[in-house]
């Protein structure tokens, strides 16, 4: 079993599933692509166990609670391990997060954009350490994303063995 | 004639001439830059045939149309093909695409953001194919774009010889 | 001295000192990370001469003004430089600017997102020419940014004596 995944379950915590996306709308583009050793990673969402995109739905300072968009901003970020995974095989072949550029759906008087995407970082630190997790990062507000997520969050990180 | 104008031919488009900015608009920046096998791609917009930023003007799921609006980022690609030329001389030197963050002028509640960029997808994928043309991506809401225009795309691309 | 930090006192400039974070913040992340010949950059915001954010705070086109928002974008720049010289110790070794993104704080019906972030772009020019100042750039209308700040940058840049 891969280091990452090992801790993953110490924490009590495991991939999702491939997303299933809603009915009807069709996604044409590559979840992650490796570049030699560089590893792009497209805008995740919060997924459930299903595969499925989860709630809470909506802009947070309004209907969607600080804590509850910090969760989500941890889920986002299994997300996007799933989606490395998947294109690279073995999350223990990541040697250094670079980076991350975290959105928030935002009522326009929500200021706490980092306190939520503190929820992704904290688990890539958790995971990786402080040297393989160190990372740049940008936490903004947007006026909505897709389906009404509360955050997307997109980044790169570097692999062994690229060209 | 490059296999890409070639292939834009076919599908009955060809590439704006440079961008007219609006009347005493500065722009101090490079369009597209290449760095070693890198080309990175500044925002763009819409442009129409005598090289001026086109409508509908506005935000999706208000005055813009979806429809209109994933047209709209059909001819974004076709205007960040345009900048890529102009760089880097000829079309067929792409060997990959990279990074797509399509931004999406958004009424607070328009969630179909993915649709409208897929006007620009599917338009690299018709170009470049399924391979050269794979890429991850966000597609997300604005609160605003530049001179009101609903679609800006900013990207990454490769090329070959490179440092 | 460094010639960046001398052109910088030329322009009557200095670098401002860390930043100190809003009470209670945790911003767990790298300001700047280098990577080979590569640096990223987080996003940033205006400081003053203490470390601190600084205003006007709110949004272009409804609390504050667009000038104020453009000398905003000067003090990003200059935050940003900070930053840098911190991980790489000495910005002499900047080779040439990449991309940058620009993030404005909008009311709904503001525009001129690109004159605001000139302030950036004429800073970086004015600093580092237009040969090594060379940079690829989006400037867009945001919901809202952290803090209420009006501006918030980020980018990339490259460097001598990378892998």
């Amino acid at each position: 079993m891969s280091r990452v995944i090992a801790r993953l379950a110490e924490l009590g915590l495991q991939l999702p599933p491939p997303l299933v996306a809603p009915p009807g709308v069709v996604l044409p583009f590559a979840f992650a692509q490796r570049v030699g050793s560089r590893v792009l990673i497209a805008g995740h969402g919060p997924q459930g166990p299903d595969g499925r995109l989860v709630g809470p739905f909506g802009k947070v300072g309004a209907e969607v609670e600080p804590d509850a968009a910090r969760h989500a901003a941890m889920l986002t970020g299994l997300s996007m391990l799933a989606s490395v995974q998947a294109e690279i095989g073995d999350l223990d072949r990541i040697t250094g997060w670079r980076r991350v550029f975290g959105m928030v759906a935002s009522a326009p008087d929500f200021h706490g954009q980092p306190e939520v995407i503190n929820g992704f970082s904290d688990l890539i630190h958790a995971v990786f350490g402080p040297v393989t997790g160190r990372h740049v990062r940008s936490a903004v507000g947007m006026a909505v994303l897709p389906w009404n997520i509360p955050v997307e969050i997109e980044g790169e990180l570097a692999i062994d063995g690229g060209d």
